[in-house]
């Protein structure tokens, strides 16, 4: 059997019971390790799950899952992935690959940032699509999620943006020399992210997102019960995006960060709940009220 | 402390490790059963956790939530709650009672079918807004979810639709001579909910929903690993809504279904991955190229 096992978010014991049954039923266990990363080393889940991890990277999982797959019809092998196994076509590929070689695959689901976005207390029945915010660079600047943003805000709905990670990326050097070293990894923060939102606004000038009106939350860690030290656990920070982008950096502290951009289908509640979180209490009520049309008590 | 533990979908072996720490570490465990259900009866879950479980029902916990939080300010408390913890308001309410209390709260993360819908293939970044879809009565059908879908529709989008579940709902009669009887509980299944639709789309006419040309995934009893005896595990069917509504009810088996509904913006591997359920591949993939424009090998 060819098990993909979700982690959930925060660390070692974010794992389901079923899902550490299968791990330490395994004979190989592979970690992937591009597209999400939990909050604790490898060697702490190692540790926990009492098995050595192989970790897989894109290439790994994308063109060389023969290898990951190998002998899974008579033994089982299992493919560990951060928050939940599927959402992106990445890992559709690895199951259509079992699949034509007859080995059986069973999916044990977990918590993604795609549902545990509730955190911020809003509705997940009210978020529209979710968009993915990449690094801008000087010459690069990809802004067809602001036609997404456009979308969903007409609509009164939520946006969940995911920020850029940037795993074992080559400098254009070392690429262009085809010298296998690789830059630091890089994880998009709420203040870059922020950033690169007003300038596509300013840019595109359509009002979608003005940074004085428009309200936002940032989710920090979501999930994180037992940060790794030093760093605070989940952190939630809510405001108008002005307000996140006079934030300084370390209060959104160490990553993933993702943005969540509210829109015109707001419930009072709603407002309560994020107001907790609040940069400017006062404001994120004003503008929940004068802006959103929200009837608070 | 005031855990908040999500349950997954499946069974007891679907809790997280973190979550189950909660559990045996609380005084008082209470599982909400009214939003939904996992495949297994509660007796199996308490001889698992090693734990007495107090049924909430949805009265107990939105009026009187007092109770649930008693003296969780001193002692460890738990509320389960199947799939993952927060989504709708009803569970924000009970945070925002323990928050004035001065009571922490923790909230523990599992997968929820918002993102384990992720196992029919389709990418979860391409998903609109999530629609219930209620029980139809000869007087009462409530249409409004038509628009959502439309909206998503409009944007190219798959949408989710989380099918009605009727627990402890009195009949009339019951109701008006407030005797305290209760109807047994009731789940819509997947021929219900495109019977609705079908006629939805008759009496609208707006041709969302042709049912011979909109691609649609039936999901039952997502993340379901250890069926009840009898009964089939987890089961997809994929097809056009004619081909669904002609598919005997037998195919889908036990609750909680759900249903997905197609959007445009389909990619060919998404196409490949789910033909696999389909009741007529052929169709599915004519219907996925001709009438999607998907470009399939």
């Amino acid at each position: 059997m060819f098990y993909i096992v979700g982690l959930g978010l925060c660390d070692e014991k974010d794992i389901t019971v079923r899902g550490l049954e299968a791990v330490k039923g395994s004979t190989r266990v592979y970690l992937e390790a591009y597209t999400s990363i939990l909050m604790v080393p490898k060697e702490r889940l190692e540790a926990f799950y009492g098995k050595e991890l192989i970790v897989a990277d894109r290439d790994m999982v994308e063109t060389q899952s023969d290898e990951i797959l190998k002998n899974a019809d008579k033994e089982d092998v299992s493919l560990l992935i951060v928050g939940d196994p599927l959402g992106a076509t990445t890992h559709t590929d690895i199951v259509l690959r079992a699949r034509a070689l007859g080995i059986p695959v069973r999916i044990v689901n977990n918590a993604s940032i795609m549902n545990a976005a509730g955190v911020c207390g809003l509705q997940l029945y009210n978020f529209g699509q979710t968009v993915s915010l990449v690094f801008y660079t000087e010459s690069w600047k990809p802004d067809s999620w602001y036609d997404r943003v456009k979308e969903n805000m007409a609509n009164g709905l939520h946006t969940l943006l995911l920020l850029d990670i940037k795993v074992k990326e080559q400098s254009d050097e070392n690429l262009a020399r085809g010298r296998k070293i690789y830059e630091p990894p890089r994880y998009m923060s709420i203040p870059t992210a922020v950033q690169q939102i007003a300038e596509t606004e300013a840019s595109r000038g359509e009002g979608v997102l003005d940074p004085s009106t428009t309200l936002a939350i940032a989710l920090s860690r979501v999930g994180g019960h037992t940060p790794p030290p030093g760093s605070p656990g989940e952190t939630i920070v809510s405001g108008t995006l002005e307000d996140l982008l006079h934030t300084p950096a370390e209060a959104f502290g160490e990553p993933l960060h993702s943005l969540v951009i509210v829109g015109k289908r707001l419930h009072h509640l709603e407002v309560e709940y994020a107001s907790e979180w609040a940069v400017d209490k006062v404001r994120w009520r004003e503008v929940a009220e004068k802006v959103y049309g929200c009837a608070l008590e």
